[in-house]
């Protein structure tokens, strides 16, 4: 079978209804909203939100199949000729938990094509640990390595510093969370490239039923719930200042619930907080930067 | 007296002390905590804020004079030739009160020189009420007409409509609030424009007093509570996605603290949340746009 923009979207289409009955299964309470949508200029998608959880308290898994002319905006940023026809296909998800012992989990695949000829994949998984624990983060990136392992074995090096350096709050000279991969205009063998960023999200499940498992019944003070409303305040300054995607989808008239279905339920923001000397805050803040080795750590 | 970049921060500072003392009588509980900050270039500021008071749940005032070499990033957006010298001072304020009857209100004034000849005065002060009431808006809009009319009788109508322009969540194409007056780049005299500046400062107090003692004691449900929750969702989107003076700051490595302490203890993001129709509520949302006449609404 010719793999068609057309063919990938329906991968993608039945990636996020994997997804979606696995992350159910786990939280074992709450289900899935779907809001179906079209979008003007052709396509459309299908946003499922899930709230108030056992586990969960705000999930979107989001699936996207849109085409059309690119706007002139996006062919200067994309350096296309203008009027190119584009197909865009993607499925997105970040997870907020109730637990700050549980982390915040996003993951991206998506599929681009011009024209019927150039195409390209990306996308990216990474973690963003209230509490940033070393084992976990080795499992976190053992995972993911494994994945890119069995595809290319260059891809896990080179994308994990490509995480590192796009999920970076600029201004906090913080890192988002302990990174993962991310990757764009990856090209080459079409059909191994699908099958790589279908096995990304294949392991989205996993990865976070390993840490549900470890850490849903654990509880937690208040303090620590108070760090994970801080921590929630920089997922927001990233997401809204620096994401490509959330920026892009703002300037092109994107459904805008769907975009910013990756805000948290509730943020805050302390002037100035600071933390304790030696405490597990002050530790994970010192893990939020570039270049960790957590395979080693 | 020569009316030196200098002597007009002396005198942004003064109209800090003189809010911030209005503003903690106002209160009647919490006091300024104040950060005094030195800029790595030159210059420096005093950060004042205010939490868990009577009334203000979280407010800023900031005053800051700071001076060296213009950045490249900053010539170019300007306009202006490479290393140029430049003293920039003002006094900005946010505050987020307790209440959901209670607006969120802003104002920013400033003054920048360049190499000791071009200069410019700029400013503005907006309201965010949470629940949008055409009596209120008028009160602040005549107020700030009348100050805007002491002054230059084209001012208010110019002003508001840059407000209306500036102060507007282009994705979700709502105004962030009933908007105000917003200018900059303002030249001409320069005592005349100074004393403008002063004057819409001095009337911050007097009129988040008036809705002070309007509301204060005014009771709230759970309801209006989450919806000023959702408000604040979207001051943080204004401010983090479009506000000049918080991308320049994030972008020019300024004093974090300083610039975020805009942004509320608390704001929530709900997906798709809706309305009830004829609520008051929608009606909010309902004038939450461009171009309305506040004067005779």
């Amino acid at each position: 079978m010719s793999l068609t923009p057309e063919y990938i979207a329906q991968r993608y289409e039945i990636l996020q209804d994997e997804i979606c009955a696995g992350l159910e299964a786990l939280d074992g309470k709450a289900r899935f909203q779907e809001d179906k949508w079209e979008r003007h200029g052709g396509g459309g998608g299908r946003t499922r939100v899930i709230t108030q959880g056992n586990l969960l308290e705000k999930g979107g898994v989001n699936f996207s199949a849109v085409h059309g002319i690119l706007a002139h905006s996006m062919t200067q940023h994309l350096q296309l000729p203008p009027n190119s026809h584009f197909f865009a296909t993607g499925v997105s998800i970040v997870l907020h938990p109730h637990s700050p012992q549980m982390p915040i989990m996003h993951m991206n695949v998506r599929h681009f094509a011009i024209d019927g000829e150039t195409w390209w994949f990306g996308g990216g998984i990474d973690l963003t640990p209230h509490y940033v624990r070393p084992d976990d983060a080795r499992f976190f990136h053992q995972t993911v390595k494994n994945v890119c392992d069995q595809h290319q074995s260059d891809y896990y090096t080179r994308f994990k510093k490509w995480a590192d350096d796009y999920f970076y709050i600029k201004h906090r000279q913080e890192t988002r969370g302990i990174g993962g991969i991310f990757f764009d205009r990856l090209q080459g063998d079409k059909q191994a490239l699908l099958d790589y960023t279908i096995a990304i999200g294949q392991n989205f499940v996993p990865i976070y039923a390993h840490y549900a498992q470890k850490y849903r019944d654990m509880p937690h003070t208040e303090a620590e719930k108070t760090w994970q409303l801080i921590r929630r305040g920089r997922y927001v300054e990233f997401n809204l200042v620096y994401d490509a995607g959330t920026k892009f989808g703002l300037e092109t008239d994107g459904r805008i619930e769907s975009i910013l279905m990756s805000l948290p339920t509730q943020a805050n923001w302390f002037y100035d907080f600071k933390t304790q000397p030696n405490s597990p805050e002050a530790e994970t803040l010192s893990y939020l930067r570039k270049d960790i080795d957590w395979l080693k750590a």
